[in-house]
């Protein structure tokens, strides 16, 4: 009998018709998997976002104006936005790394979070006109993804909810995804927190000359490089980092989902062990889900980022995990199983 | 501006773009309008199950034994089923009532819930050769609703998750469904806890049979009489009662679903101040939500029943009214809006 074989059968004891309980199941399942354990323990959660600026931005790719990545860091820091809101319901942690804001931000005083500094450097380069980055930097900021899973194992963490914050990153997971799957870059673009139909219209122009840059000959490192944000390829990092060690990963919208692709990409299989918290509103993630074979656990229509869907998945988690745990099986609670 | 307005407005000055936490904005809204308050509270929360056995389990419309009706309460009360692992999980109070379960249940030492007795009769007639219950029985158990929705007021809860136990149960939600609708019988009936292609085919040869005592002429009184059983008649008494109060309800999967049809049928527009957790994995289950114009907030293919989605539900619920309670302004945090 396998391990997840083992799993499966004590699910299958549980007092509730086998299977009754559909996707908790899967999730008990991988958590269990992940920690090969039948007993798995979720209790210690952290939300982390990763944010950075894009030069993209400078070209209006988004309805926001680029100054408000700094200004939402802030707002997590002094613990008014909505990441803080559902961490707190979530009774997670709340960790914050700044893989390469245009200008470092100095935390307030009693910071609702801790901000780690994370930088590559002060944003990307406008992918329109170079590439994002160099390869030097791309691989620094995977290797920084995998420094921050080593402190999570250290710190005793199970459960880690990845969220982004980063005006213009939507573009960047749309050029990623369009470049890592063949897929026309007018099925990869969305959009985003805000455009009208102008402002759509507007990013596609602008997103079709960069997608340009790169043929379908480039590599997955090419493509990270030359697309990809400094929080998107740290998300990539700590994904490909997380695989084979005992930590569940909850990867939240479009943009996480696109780091996930590019984790996939560079390490084939490393998604397996993840989970996937929602199908968001932007129209392309549907698809890059699809792509990934992942089955997501919400559809609220969220469009917002910052690790929101992924947050509140937390108590889902919970909630499967304490199934697994504390049920009481057919034969302890006398209860009859199926008339033959 | 109506008072509706004046939450959508305090919802649009929130530090996220507008719209952007998607169905969690209507959950917070509907909440709000509920208390008459911009700042509602759904720290009490209660996960009720109503429980009672059905005539026609004789007929062998189950994959269970009816037995297990009493087993299941038993195992509720032990504290070792899903639905006591997720109100757990929620913080939410726990109570069970039996509304006629076919002997009566003595409570455990140490019992992990409230066993209240709402009983009409020891379960229902089988509906197969006889109406299920009197027009006497029926109205009684509407009454036993109303009067619990005015326990819940007074003990200041203001959230519940509504939840059932009773084997047969879903036959007789797929017969309310069916009369209530108009549509065929076919499309009402599915796999409940865990019929196989021949269960399936029984149960609709039984159900086909009970479904002709009807004809169109019937009102909402008779099929509720004639199909319904003591816990879904009294939950749809509950529903009918907290329409007005300050009180969220939460309809958990097809039964309770079944119940919230009743409801509306009895006393139209009952259901717009309720939630709907989930879209289960019985088949009609989407087909009843569409009729009900009703947005389920999960989707994970549960087929339990017990309230178990429905308690899922909770800590979304509640991060839902944290956002509208504590997340920052565009004002207060000084993050800039969309570009002109």
């Amino acid at each position: 009998m396998t391990f997840s074989q083992q799993i499966q059968a004590k699910l299958d004891q549980l007092t509730k018709p086998q299977g009754s309980l559909g996707q908790l199941e899967h999730i008990a399942l991988q958590v269990a998997l992940n920690q090969r354990t039948l007993t798995p323990d979720v209790s210690q959660a952290l939300v982390c976002i990763c944010a950075a600026d894009h030069g993209l931005a400078e070209s209006g790719v988004s309805a926001f104006p680029q100054a408000v990545t700094r200004q939402m860091v802030l707002n997590f820091l002094n613990g008014g936005a909505a990441i803080n809101v559902f961490s707190r319901q979530a009774g997670a942690d709340f960790e914050l790394l700044d893989c390469g804001i245009k200008e470092p931000v100095v935390p307030p005083a009693n910071s609702a979070a801790t901000l780690l500094n994370y930088r590559i450097a002060s944003g990307t380069e406008n992918c329109l006109h170079a590439e994002a980055m160099t390869a030097e930097q791309f691989r620094q900021a995977l290797h920084y993804g995998e420094e921050r899973v080593g402190h999570w194992l250290q710190s005793g963490y199970q459960l880690i909810a990845l969220g982004e914050m980063g005006i213009g990153n939507t573009s960047s997971a749309a050029l990623l995804m369009s470049a890592l799957t063949g897929q026309p870059i007018e099925q990869c673009v969305g959009r985003g927190t805000g455009h009208d139909d102008a402002g759509l219209a507007r990013k596609l122009d602008i997103l079709t000359q960069a997608r340009a840059r790169l043929d379908a000959s480039a590599s997955p490192e090419q493509i990270g490089a030359c697309f990809g944000g400094f929080e998107i390829v740290t998300l990539a990092g700590m994904i490909m980092a997380a695989q084979g060690t005992p930590l569940t990963l909850i990867v939240d919208g479009f943009i996480v989902t696109a780091a996930a692709l590019l984790a996939e990409a560079l390490q084939p299989g490393c998604c397996e062990s993840v989970l996937f918290a929602h199908e968001g509103d932007e129209q392309a993630h549907a698809s890059l889900l699809d792509h990934l074979n992942a089955d997501p656990i919400l559809k609220l229509n969220l469009r917002l980022g910052e690790g929101s869907g992924a947050a509140l998945v937390i108590p889902i988690v919970r909630s499967a995990v304490a199934m697994l745990n504390e049920m009481a099986s057919f034969t302890d609670a006398g209860v009859s199983g199926k008339t033959p």
